[in-house]
């Protein structure tokens, strides 16, 4: 079969290998004759896959034994805009305003105390990630998102907050570069890029930053009593947790971050030098905040692109809409995508150039 | 393959067709080439899956064009006891105690407001289902739960509100049998019995209850705007979705919620019947309330335990072994449940008699 070469933002491209691996297990997980669907999650089996999948992911960020826990919940990244306010927002935290998931983040947020917005950068549609800013005495915490899937921008540095708690929406970019994990205190990442399918998000948090807020927290919302129950106070999402773990498995097969880090790098470097090369395309972002996950870019001449996107489409490419907030184009290169892909890709861009 | 008797109490046992169509679409769904894990959730593939899945939901339930929306969550029935509440507890509201889950929900609601628990089972362990008690004025809502997963009772009749909304979580019931849905106001239920895989649920609810409380509701948690966005407020759990549909389609195959109950009902008389004759074992609950889902039992003599468990696993069934708070044994017998698994199991009770 020929698969298509999928830049799409997300849901997005799994390892191959990860989805042979899933297809098997729904008709008979390693061996039982049971569906991975249809067993307890109360199970051993299951149980195994649950502590493999949260352990892992503390490894690939060099997490273990520092305090952290790692937890699998339901709901998306946009369950934790809510959550990570219910439990750690007692009077005012601070907020990096850097695309439309900041703004949602902020939105949830002010229900439950004041908001202050650090930085913005919605006055020119997100374009840049703002660098100097001062960080107020006395905030609950600051929230920032580490890659801006939307408009393809990417922190490359992280605000020092000393003592303040650090909290880092990484859904897009997860898994993706090695970075020090550390400086953060709670990182949340939705898991339908870099690490499963979407009903799954990731949620890891340094634990004495918790049960401080004065406020009764629902069970449902409280991370105490998610850690206390191992990640599952209530029935888990087990086919997104089981394919979480088969991805973070194959990740270390691969080398695990540092290996990934660099073909990452080499695939962005090679579709925004030919997005910088071609004389019909330019980048959307400031250039040095080019994401390495989505490379978001636009044709000068719009009425090009219905002629562009009967090409790409003609190629085999999939998913290479830009948001409609950006408008253009978005190569969307998490880590399962092949630098193959992004090879494609650039050919129909000089072929476009040539033939046009 | 000889897979296994599940009796699994949820996750648990869904249609083999299910199973391998689902198997099927992880690696190419549709024939698009693509998993069904890498489609994105704005894709017309799946808004197709997802509206599929609605207006079968809404079908099956005979509650088309009656007011009523269908929605896919993320949480669980878990999330729903917070949800209900936050949506639809103004001052007080009245909740039927007839087991866990239902303390549970409770014990979420009385974050909101007053609760008033209008009648409760727990002195008997929850052995049975209160029916006298009555239902003060007033009251925002009552909350019922039609089918007790862990103890094994069931609503068989449900109480009279007139204007007052009624609330059922229905996590373990739903689609299993004729009832007339349109006496509840708000129907809830994940989908890990007889819908799809853990991940999703399942909610049902009439329009005009909504948007009456004075509270601020946050997005994540309000239905309203889960309406408006056509349960695509954010990323959906795209798979559980879509096997929910694969499974709903299965049940309109095999003539709808009618057919099913007729089965359901012959699964439960063959063991229930096989408890009561067999002298060894005997029920766990009032007979009138007896569950069509899950039958719980006991031995009379504990001391037989090991030697039973060695039969029934020798026979190739699963999942057999009761909840801790009742002990002994509960046979789960949802909707995809074969009468030849039940068969096996009496077949099995029948021959430890004779044998010990
Ligand atoms: C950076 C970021 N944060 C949050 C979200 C929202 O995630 P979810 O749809 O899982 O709630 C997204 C979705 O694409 C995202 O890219
Ligand atoms: C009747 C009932 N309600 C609620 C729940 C809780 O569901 P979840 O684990 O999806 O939150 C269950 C779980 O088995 C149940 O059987
Ligand atoms: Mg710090
Ligand atoms: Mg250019
Ligand atoms: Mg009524
Ligand atoms: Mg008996």
């Amino acid at each position: 079969m020929n698969r298509p070469h999928n830049f799409s933002a997300g849901p997005c491209i799994l390892p191959l290998e990860v989805f042979e691996k899933a297809s098997q297990a729904v008709i008979d997980f390693d061996g039982s004759g049971l569906s991975i669907l249809e067993i307890s999650h109360r199970s051993t089996a299951f149980v195994e896959v649950m502590e493999k999948a949260r352990s892992l992911a503390l490894e690939h960020l060099n997490l273990q034994a520092k305090g952290y826990k790692a937890l699998f919940m339901q709901g998306g990244a946009s369950m934790q805009f809510l959550m990570t306010a219910y439990n750690l927002l007692e009077k005012k935290a601070g907020y990096l305003d850097t695309g439309t998931w900041s703004a949602n983040a902020i939105k949830e947020a002010e229900r439950f105390g004041e908001v202050k917005v650090l930085a913005s950068s919605k006055e020119s549609n997100y374009n840049f990630i703002p660098k100097n800013y001062s960080i107020p005495n006395g905030l609950d915490y600051l929230h920032c998102t580490s890659n801006n899937t939307i408009y393809g921008t990417q922190m490359k540095a992280f605000p020092n907050t000393g003592e303040t708690p650090l909290i880092c929406d990484m859904s897009s970019d997860i898994f993706s570069r090695e970075i020090d994990y550390s400086q953060f205190d709670l990182i949340y990442a939705g898991a339908q890029k870099n690490m499963g399918p979407a009903g799954a998000t990731l949620v890891v948090v340094k634990e004495d930053i918790l049960g401080k807020v004065s406020r009764k927290i629902p069970s449902m919302m409280d991370y105490e009593l998610f850690i206390k129950k191992e990640s599952m106070f209530n029935t888990p999402p087990v086919f997104s947790v089981y394919v979480s773990m088969l991805t973070l498995e194959w990740l270390s097969r691969h080398g695990g971050v540092s290996a990934i880090e660099k073909k990452n790098r080499a695939k962005s470097e090679l579709i925004y030098s030919e997005i910088d090369r071609n004389s019909l395309f330019e980048g959307f972002t400031a250039k040095d905040d080019r994401s390495m996950m989505n490379a978001t870019f636009t044709l000068k001449n719009e009425r090009l692109t219905p002629l562009f996107d009967k090409l790409w489409q003609s190629a085999n490419l999939n998913g290479l809409n830009g948001h409609r907030s950006v408008g253009g184009y978005r190569a969307s290169m998490y880590n399962a995508l092949s630098i193959e892909s992004v090879e494609v890709l650039v050919d129909v861009m000089k072929h476009f150039e040539k033939t046009i």
